[in-house]
């Protein structure tokens, strides 16, 4: 770990357990954590404009490497003043590595079959992957594009993150503990190439986060968060799988963070069900990044006090018709105390814009609301029973 | 006409020549005239919500009777208060009388075919026409559906609107001079009956506006304008077709408006571009509803002080790469105020939400603009070189 105030610093205000509520602070302002992290993967976050993601209370976006990269590129940009000037946005900006999607070509799926539920892919198909990096096609053009450790820092670099993440390569579910054991190794050496880039080339105030990987395996996941945690980094991230199921994720996740450095602000990578989220708070993780709230939205999802349809009311497949109750009753957000579910169902099933406005709105105030009330009950000591009352169904403004 | 202030008034502030800057007085409050108004076609103005159109200056927008009588049906709406109610809109509201998507439906295009730009479609081929009314299939499940003058005022009296259309066969350009007169002639009479439903059962603050077709023949234009007038309505509409280019609309526009009586309030339907809206005011129509603002939106294109484009800035076709420039110059919107050319390109171009919202904020902001600043000049006794400066491509505000 180094210790770099002027990339990042990370102050712990209070513990619960091993739950703690922080500061990061960045060149682009404060996070408050633990934080929830809204995804503007190709530059805007769904339907929405930064000064609304800023009006809902976040701190924090994350940009999309790999969709940034293929398109418009680094270079239109870094033109504009990097992804803060390219999408006037003035807080604190994140990026992935572009690891995770390059790797999602090869190994088949996405999201999928990081998180087990996937088929086995055709390995390497449409991806060529060397010790060097990884050379791939477009989805866009065709044209063949090649991205190492030192092309994602160059493209981190340009989008001018305040925060990049190291080229990783995500093994995949279905991958064997051999297989896991080898790509672990590669990534590690890629961290090196990362760190070496970026001490030589990359922006003054950027910090930078390690990744660590190792699938289900607590060997291999102990030697990652070591050699991570040993490099030069600001941060560290837990990446790769963590399972088939939510069972074996809660194992695998109590089994990592535990070794990962107390000190470290800690990313846990793709994860943001409320379950989940609530499960990496307790386990001392700080910030967490996810599609579904804004992919629910599209699809006419609203987040809900409901442990038993997993925080989901299905605003396309209810009955919900004359039903003037909010989505959620008490929710701050605009689709809750301008509209009732009788509306927002009629504008989803007809596929309306404003639906999956509303809808994002109204997923993303949910998931601000969940981390704040979190951030409270660790300052207040009562993290667990927190945790407890939404889990068992209460809203986090109620738990 | 009538003169009845519990359904609508209508004062004159100022004229010029045959432009008048006046007020509309509903149980929902005024609409400055001349004004240009939204559609909320189905329950919404494309991706907003209806404090976000208010907050835009509008006071009026208009509801699509066909497309909500189909779903999510009349009902339904009345249940939840009225389409006021249904979408929490709590300004003016007017709703067309469903005549229009109707014989579209039945005469083969859409707009196109009323605006002359289209074939030839097959009479009848989905609709049955009778003296009674129209009987057609649901275009979302096949259910027989069935709309007469009775009906349309029922459903517009469900949606609450505070004005009325009276249901009208929308004759299309291809249409014979004799089909005209005919048609004409139903419509007619279908104003009558129009006006006996809503005189026995329309909602009491209701006003109702009737329709004046006759298409591009001038003794027929004048019948119908005659016959409107003599009828017990609160306000008149020009409707139908208008002929088959710019130049032909602008004669029969010229022909048909100082056929109607001075002291009414002068709709023209679905006309909304610049120049088109700046001509109908030059006349003394007062409100003006259109689908191209935010159609174009849709498809990236931005309004813009170019009339040699007719008003357009298409952001996906042209070279926008590094373009610093807001969309418009001085646009007070929260596209051009925030964001530049080449992001919302690159926004537009990859089929972004946001992009469409924002495109969606400006052009319902560029109208805006231009009817404000119209009215304005109107009361400034200038509106002929108002008109001449927006046509000479001077944006409306410094028109």
């Amino acid at each position: 770990m180094r210790d770099d105030p002027q990339r990042l610093s990370f102050t712990i205000d209070a513990r619960d357990g091993a739950a703690r509520a922080g500061v990061i602070a960045t060149s682009h302002g404060p996070i408050e954590t633990p934080t929830f992290i809204p995804l503007a993967t190709k530059g805007s976050v769904r339907g929405l404009d930064g000064d609304e993601v800023a009006a809902l209370g976040y701190q924090l976006i994350l940009g999309n490497t790999y969709h940034l990269f293929v398109s418009p590129g680094p270079e239109r940009i870094a033109a504009a003043g990097g992804l803060h000037g390219f999408m006037n946005w003035d807080r604190a900006l994140i990026t992935d590595s572009g690891g995770f999607q390059v790797f999602s070509l090869a190994h088949g799926g996405v999201a999928n079959e990081v998180k087990g539920s996937g088929r086995s892919g055709d390995h390497g198909s449409e991806v060529e992957l060397t010790e060097e990096g990884a050379r791939f096609r477009s989805p866009r053009d065709g044209r063949e594009l090649f991205i190492s450790p030192e092309v994602s820092m160059q493209v981190q670099a340009a989008l001018g993150a305040d925060v990049a993440l190291a080229f990783d390569e995500c093994t995949p579910f279905h991958a064997d503990r051999d297989y896991t054991a080898r790509s672990t190794e590669r990534t590690h050496r890629w961290l090196d190439r990362c760190i070496a880039w970026h001490e030589a080339e990359g922006p003054p105030g950027q910090a930078l986060f390690g990744i660590v990987q190792g699938g289900t395996h607590e060997d291999l996941r102990r030697e990652s968060a070591e050699y991570v945690a040993a490099a030069a980094v600001d941060g560290l991230a837990i990446g790769g799988t963590l399972g088939r199921d939510k069972e074996e994720m809660a194992a695998v996740l109590a089994m990592t963070a535990p070794l990962l450095p107390e000190a470290a602000a800690k990313h846990l990578l793709g994860i943001g069900e409320v379950d989940d989220l609530l499960g990496g708070i307790a386990l001392g993780l700080d910030v967490f990044d996810c599609a579904v709230p804004t992919r629910l939205a599209r699809h006419g999802v609203a987040l809900a006090p409901s442990p038993e349809t997993r925080w989901r009311l299905d605003l396309r497949k209810g009955r919900w018709v004359g039903d003037r109750r909010p989505i959620v009753e008490g929710c701050p957000c605009p689709a809750c105390t301008r509209h009732d579910r009788d509306y927002i169902s009629y504008l989803s099933r007809g596929e309306e814009l404003t639906a999956v406005r509303l809808l994002v709105l109204h997923n993303l105030t949910y998931m601000r609301e969940l981390t704040t009330h979190a951030r409270r009950a660790i300052g207040a000591a009562r993290f667990d029973a927190y945790r407890a009352a939404v889990l068992g169904g209460a809203a986090p403004w109620d738990a």
